[in-house]
């Protein structure tokens, strides 16, 4: 099978840092167009907007789209009109009913539309799957504390309604904890402390359950200085587990089980490629709508303006 | 086929205006017991939990679960996992999450689950739907204002988290809106107005779009004295058309064209008791998915304190 031509739609830091280096090692692709407002990327044609790049570059197949989730829709509509395979970065979209349009058009269209969720291709995240696939979990606490002026300095569109503010990171615990347990889960309660100068939250509990009972607790807080935690700990008839590092690391009982190299970005795109040559889409809406559930259940509670 | 013996869960307000006369009237139904913390129903078994009333009478063969939505979920999941048929009020829980995980438990005991949206069966919303699926909508607005204090007097589960304020009365025209339209459609903006002693909106203004670039707009207030408004105003190729009182009434360019009795929770109980001889189930989430979307991506703006 030939390469799929591939173009890449917001050109920004985590298509630099992650997206180009991915498709460039991986030989199912060929980058051929980029388009963005501000960015480029250096040996292919570039455009301002995804129509001009879609008129002019007909021979592309497959698209990726990193732009703000809250722009996300329109370009995807265009994409899969032009019967072009779509992959989504997460978010997905900046609501569940978007997204749900854009998986019937995709299926209308016959192309593959692909909802990523690269946390769920943390090093150690099957190994955790396993072992709890094998336990009764008594608790899980999931704590993801990040310093958002040096993750996230300067990104406007993240403190905009639809930009999420720390479910952005906060989304991708939960694509790890709605894959690795054994039963779906749901909000019970949950408490979004917003900064009094901003549209989207700093920091967020939520306390989660199961048709079994399960004790599942999370905390996402973007106020965190020093050292970082992307942590998810349960206490099981079997030990501890402790998936550390965003999903990089697992031990039980103290003891390191599973560690290997991040892999997150090559492996999104080796899915990516999979569900085209099958013909397939992979849309799972779960740690989207936890989000929607949160901020629909949820509390409100202002807190101390946040300056960049 | 033997009438169904149904129980309702949770007697208060819109049991005794809507329930029990609907009920009565079906020959469909016969109904055995009830449970409440505070209400009981004259001439059945009464009881304090719905445990208890599970355990007393075996018989039971389908309920309706008529608590607040925050409740809702544990009743549900009981009454499936014991292998009755569930009728859900509106909304169908305080998570979308929930909702689909009792969808998975009602196909798993093979019993019936229905979400119920009594505004779709309004006297005139079929007749609106027939009327826009011949038609080219130029733009629509959904204007749903009415007198918190007249119709929701004192109920305070309405205001606290997960009681969804005032999308509890607004996702009835969501409801009308997602099954006259011919396509789905999304929020691309909203501004919630929450009183600043409560943790449930007062006032919402959204627009929507859809695939093709749908002009969509609804407003809901509960600051509404005098004339209180319910009302689907449709612009198009073919006339202004008026869904007016919250669907009773449809006019075409001022021309009253449909207006009959009011008959939403007879025909509730009418399509439940089909999906049950069905062996089926009726679960559209997209009313409430707008709702978590609405939250998601809107807007929050602080408004003068209600007071009861």
């Amino acid at each position: 099978m030939s390469p799929i031509n591939l173009a890449i739609v917001g050109v920004g830091k985590i298509v630099r840092d992650q997206h180009l280096p991915a498709v460039a090692k991986n030989a199912d692709y060929r980058l051929i167009a980029a388009a963005s407002r501000h960015g480029t990327v250096d040996g292919i044609d570039n455009f301002k907007s995804i129509d001009e790049m879609l008129a002019a570059v007909p021979a592309i197949e497959a698209v990726s789209l990193c732009m703000p989730p809250q722009y996300r829709y329109e370009a995807a509509e265009k994409a899969l009109s032009a019967g072009k395979h779509v992959f989504l970065e997460k978010p997905p979209g900046a609501t569940l009913s978007e997204v749900a349009d854009l998986e019937a058009l995709a299926a209308a269209r016959g192309v593959s539309l692909f909802a990523s969720w690269h946390s769920r291709y943390a090093p150690a995240v099957e190994a955790a799957k396993s072992f709890l696939a094998g336990t009764t979990i008594r608790s899980m606490r999931v704590i993801w504390k990040e310093d958002v002026r040096h993750w996230h300095p300067n990104q406007e569109w993240i403190w905009q309604a639809g930009g999420l503010g720390v479910f952005d990171p906060g989304i991708n615990a939960l694509s790890i904890v709605t894959h690795i347990l054994p039963r779906p889960v749901f909000i019970t309660a949950a408490t979004l402390e917003f900064p009094e100068n901003r549209d989207a939250p700093i920091a967020a509990t939520m306390t989660f359950s199961d048709a079994k009972g399960l004790d599942l607790a999370a905390e996402f807080d973007w106020r965190q200085t020093g050292k970082q935690s992307w942590d998810i700990v349960a206490e099981t008839d079997a030990g501890t587990m402790v998936l550390s590092e965003g999903g990089a690391k697992l031990s039980i009982d103290g003891k390191l089980v599973h560690e290997e190299p991040e892999q997150e970005y090559p492996m999104l795109y080796r899915r990516f490629a999979e569900i085209v040559k099958a013909g397939k889409s992979d849309v799972d809406l779960a740690p989207l709508r936890h989000v929607a559930d949160a901020f629909m259940l949820g509390r409100r509670k202002f807190v101390e303006a946040f300056h960049d």
